[in-house]
This record gives C-alpha cells, structure tokens and sequence, in this order.
C-alpha cells in the first residue's frame, strides 16, 4: 500500500493553508477559483487519491451543528432553551444533520471552544445566541471563514446571517398597550450596561413614547442587575420619588425584574394592575402563575430555531449566499399585571398611594 | 490498491452479525471468548487490514453521546434542562466526548430514533432520561447491547446502569418537616396513573406518614392532571371536605400542582403558610418569587449529571462493569408557603376557615 499523501501536502504543494484545502475539498468554503484549481492541480500531482478525498470528506462532514449557551443564573430559568433546541434539532434532522451542545467555559476565553471544534473537524457550523456588541465569536467565525448562524445581532456594521426578535417592536407594543391604559409616567427598568438586547429593548421604549408625544424623563430610566433583588430596588426608588414624578408604569426589560418589581409594590400595599401597571419580557412560562399574573412579551422561539438552522444548512449547501437576516416579531400577553382599570378616568387614585 | 475487505465479509465469515463485529472491534460489547477468537480468525483468513480495522474504529468511534428528553408543555418550564445539559457535557468534554442532542418525535415510536442513532454510527452511547415502567428504549438498547445509563429507574426486575433522585426520600422529608410543625392530615396531589417517578414520591408520602405513626387517609390522595389546573381542582375538593377531614397541608407531587393549590386556597380567603401548609417538588427557580414563597424539594442536577456520563464512559472504555447504580439525596427547601406558625398550639384555627 503506498504512502498516503495527506491534506497538508497537498496544502504545501498548492500554498495554500491546510484549512482551505479542507474546505475546498469538502465545498465548504468560497475560494476564487483560481485558488479552487490550484488546490485541485496539486491533488493530481502529488495523487491524492479520489478515494482518499472521499473518506475524507466523510470524515470531515460531521454533519453536526455546535450549539454553546450560558447557563442561567441559579435564581433564573431560560425560559427558551428547551423550545429552541428542540426547534433546532428538528429543523437539522430532516436534513441529516444533528446539534453537538458544548458547554460554556465561564474560565476561558469564548472562542476557544469554537476553535477546538474546528482544529478537530468536530462540527461543520455552529449556531451561536447571545451575541454581543464586538463579539469574538463573529469576528473569529468570520476570520476563519467557518460556517455559522447568529441568533442575534451585533454592531451594525458586521454584516452575518442571523436571525432575531425584533424587541424593539415588542418594547413598543408594550408602551402603546400602556398608553391605551392613559399612562403617560412609564418607566423603564433596564439592565446596568448597553448589552446588545438591552439597546434594542431600550429603543422601542424610546421610540414607543416618541410615536406617542411623550418626552423622555431620565429620571424614569433606571438601570439595574437583571435580577429579583435589582428590579425590587429600582423600584422601590422609583415608588419614593415625589407624587408629581412618580410613574404609573413600570417597564422592565426581563420577567425577574419584574417580578421584584411586583415585590416591591406589594410591599407598599399598592395593587399591582390597578394602582400600578407592571410588564416584563420573555413570558418565562410561569408568570402567568403569580399573583398578579404578568404582562409579558413572548418571542417565537420555535420559528427562530426552524429559521437559524435552515439559514445554516443553506450556508453548508450553498444553496444560498451566506447573506440571510431575519427579524421575527414578538407578541404581547397581556395579563393582570397590566390590565387593572383605565386610569384614565380616575387620575386622582394615583396621588393616593403611599 | 487491494479491494477492500469489508466488516460486513468478516461477519459472514465469522457467522455473526454486523454489529457484534463492529462491537468486538470497537470493544464496546462483552461477547464469549469464543466468538470473539471466531471474528479475530475471520479477520485474519479475510486481511482485513489492521489500518482500516484503525481506521474503521475512528469512522465508529463517535464520541458523541446521545440524548433527548420530551419538551416541556407550554405553561410550565423544565426547571433541570439547562444544568442537566452544561453538566453532562461538561463531563463528557473532559473526556474528549460530547452531546449530540436529538429532538422528541410524538409522532413515532420512541425507539426509532434510537435505532437510527444506532444504525448510522452517530452515537457511542445514550443518557435516558424520563424513564418509564416497562420502558421501551431500556429494552431495545439491552437487546441491541448498545451502551446506555439512565437518569431514573425502571421496573425493580430490570437491571440496568442509572443514576436517580431519591424522590421516596424526599418526600419524606417534607412529610417530617409538617409533622414537626404540628400537621397530621397531610393530603397528596399525586399524578392520574403510577408513573415510576410517581410511585417513587408516594413511596416516600407513605412511609413517611407510616414512620410518624399516622394513618393514611385514602380520601387525602387525590389524583390530578399534573398541571396548574389539576393542583387547584383537586385542592377545591380537598377544602370542601367536611371540617374534621379537610387537610391541614398539602404535598403536591411536582412545583406547578402546588402553585395551583396556592391559588384554590388564596380564592377561598386562607392564608397560605399559616391556614394551610402547601409544598412542591423540583423547586423550579421562580418558586422562590411567588406569594408565598414556595416550600420545595430540590434535585441535585448538577451530580446527576456528572455522574451518569462518569458511568457511561466508565462502559465505553470498559473501566467498570455495566452494573453502577446511584442514588442521589435530594434537598428540601424550607420557605413561606409551610413555614407559617406551628398549627400545634392553635388547632382551633382550623376549624374557622371558610
């Protein structure tokens, strides 16, 4: 049996890297296509063998998507992950493909479990959520030339596909459904940086009073940890603010925020849903078991999951330019939390409460 | 270049099936001594090439584990996915293994996709979980010989590796923790049929009434639909009991059952945690921020999940024998919602609910 030759010869013959090579073999990677005839020139002189280059491929297709997440607080529930990877491992089985969950590494620099599913032919994309201002995984994806698909956007000026809810628009139907109540004094209780999400969320609130003639008041801009404890406080602030300032709503960015906020009212003997209006974001499933029950944003996770790994299996086909971006839109639950009486006719009430 | 000598001609050779060569050359199956010199023989006679025999094992050798679990219904929330899956594949990553996640198929037999799992080499082993009498997938995969290790029991005469909860020991727990507060009419919202997890808790109910010398009242077992609606129906029925056998607390099987009951009692003017004593089981993580504040049993997710791919790779690489069985203590979670004041100095109480 003859000597095998392997990839890297056929690399160093065509000069190219060991990676291109791979990809180009495998038609996972857009190359020009004097590059394409190189590499190929170079399989033919050095007798790559076809069946070689087969097995290869076989190899090197895992037909896996690498999927990563960071586990929720222990005090929270990520109320989307079962929804969204059984929506995606649906979606990747009727192509053949299946998920390969890595686990977060709070000690180690994000990108290096992405890099070692790569170096180790472990996986032929990846889907990644949670994405951030200047995320290393994109630029990182991106400079590898790998496969991938974003649950979520980044700075406007990286350009990749993805897939997101449009939260701005779910901000905003939550002010007009306020605003349809007689609020005018709605606050926003946001998380204590610009996370990517956060931004969004905060500029359908802007923009959500702006559609509706009502100025901003910094003052009913608050930021705090996204937690029970940070949403109890802020809104405890917010309740000791003198009766001229002091909002009739409370909009906060998440469901456990707004859960401390409900806390905090409860705890001024005010009636949340009546004296006070209070909404979250996410409709985690057991916030319609409080008391009151909450008003939430819902996203439609399953139709982000089918739409992320179809995009990505379009990618690793090539049956479309690795250009998709798609923004699916929320829905609003109203429930007790918000929907008390109008106040519109009974403004006095609000003076009222200690 | 020879034609290659195929695995499935060394099986013919050796009069045995496909998959107990691919097995005794990937020693992933325990076979007599005999057939196993039977299939080296065939080897030989055929030249079945050590290389490909290599190369073969690295095509078989995944080193993915699989696993998939039933979504959640819509109004509640899988309160162990998130630690479940960070743990297992933290595990298995120390391992140079990882896993593959495959969705639920109402539509099917729950042991297609199993087999096809199996048939395609995708996987070197499973994690079950959600494990049912007479459980179809623990049957297949011990006829098949293909490494599993369960999260949860089956029948007692079915002798598999798994690691489980101790849910008996859990609930007697709870049932101490009333008893020591004064109640002895402690009713049960059980599941609608014996689930093996469900006979597991009322194993514990049981002796745990049984053990404080307390008699079972079989009208305080009622069985419901394990959701919201279930707990606060069979939670009416409870409190409409006449006066002298209306329980004194209430030990619902799962968290949402008690959330409920929470709510049947809140309608009828009780305060719970001081009129009435009401627990849950799996201690999801918002329980802690509804009114009262729920008293739960916790899983130690985390350990289950290190440990049953700890026994899974221990088979894998043959370290052990197939037998590792495992139970984990879980912890009870005192809060609000039984806390109350001891009802052992104020039984008169009772009797003035509505």
């Amino acid at each position: 049996m003859a000597q095998r030759v392997t990839l890297k010869q056929v690399a160093v013959q065509a000069g190219v890297s060991y990676q291109t090579v791979s990809k180009v073999l495998n038609k996972q990677a857009q190359v020009s296509k004097e590059t394409k005839e190189r590499i190929l020139e170079a399989v033919q002189t050095l007798g790559y063998h076809p069946n070689s280059i087969a097995r290869n491929m076989r190899l090197q297709q895992s037909c896996l998507i690498g999927y990563s997440w960071a586990p929720a607080p222990p005090d929270q529930v990520n109320p989307i992950l079962d929804q969204l990877l059984q929506s995606m491992a649906q979606a990747a089985e009727t192509a053949g493909y299946h998920l390969l969950c890595f686990p977060h590494h709070f000690d180690q620099e994000t990108v290096t479990a992405y890099r070692d599913l790569i170096d180790t032919n472990r996986v032929d994309g990846f889907v990644i959520s949670s994405v951030e201002y200047d995320d290393p995984r994109v630029t990182f994806l991106q400079e590898r030339g790998f496969p991938f698909v974003a649950f979520g956007r980044s700075n406007p000026e990286l350009s990749f596909p993805f897939v997101d809810i449009d939260g701005a628009a779910g901000m905003q139907m939550v002010v007009e459904h306020l605003v349809r109540l007689g609020h005018r004094h709605i606050a926003a209780l946001a998380w204590p940086k610009d996370s990517r999400v956060g931004q969004n969320r905060m500029d359908g609130y802007l923009s959500g009073l702006a559609a509706n003639g009502i100025s901003v008041s910094p003052g009913l801009i608050l930021r705090c940890e996204g937690n029970f404890q940070g949403g109890l406080e802020a809104t405890s602030r917010l309740l000791e603010l003198p009766v001229i300032q002091r909002p009739t709503a409370i909009m906060a960015f998440n469901d456990v925020m707004a859960i401390g906020a409900i806390r905090a009212a409860q705890e001024r003997g005010l009636q949340v849903g009546v004296d006070l209006a209070i909404t979250g974001f996410d409709d985690t499933p057991m916030v319609q078991y409080l008391t009151p029950t909450l008003t939430s944003v819902r996203q439609p996770i399953w139709e982000v999951g089918q739409q992320v790994i179809s995009i990505l299996l379009s990618i690793l086909n090539e049956t479309s330019l690795p250009g998709a971006q798609v923004l699916v839109r929320p829905e609003l639950i109203v429930r007790e939390s918000s929907r008390g009486q109008s106040i519109q006719n009974d403004k006095t009430k609000l003076v009222n409460y200690p």
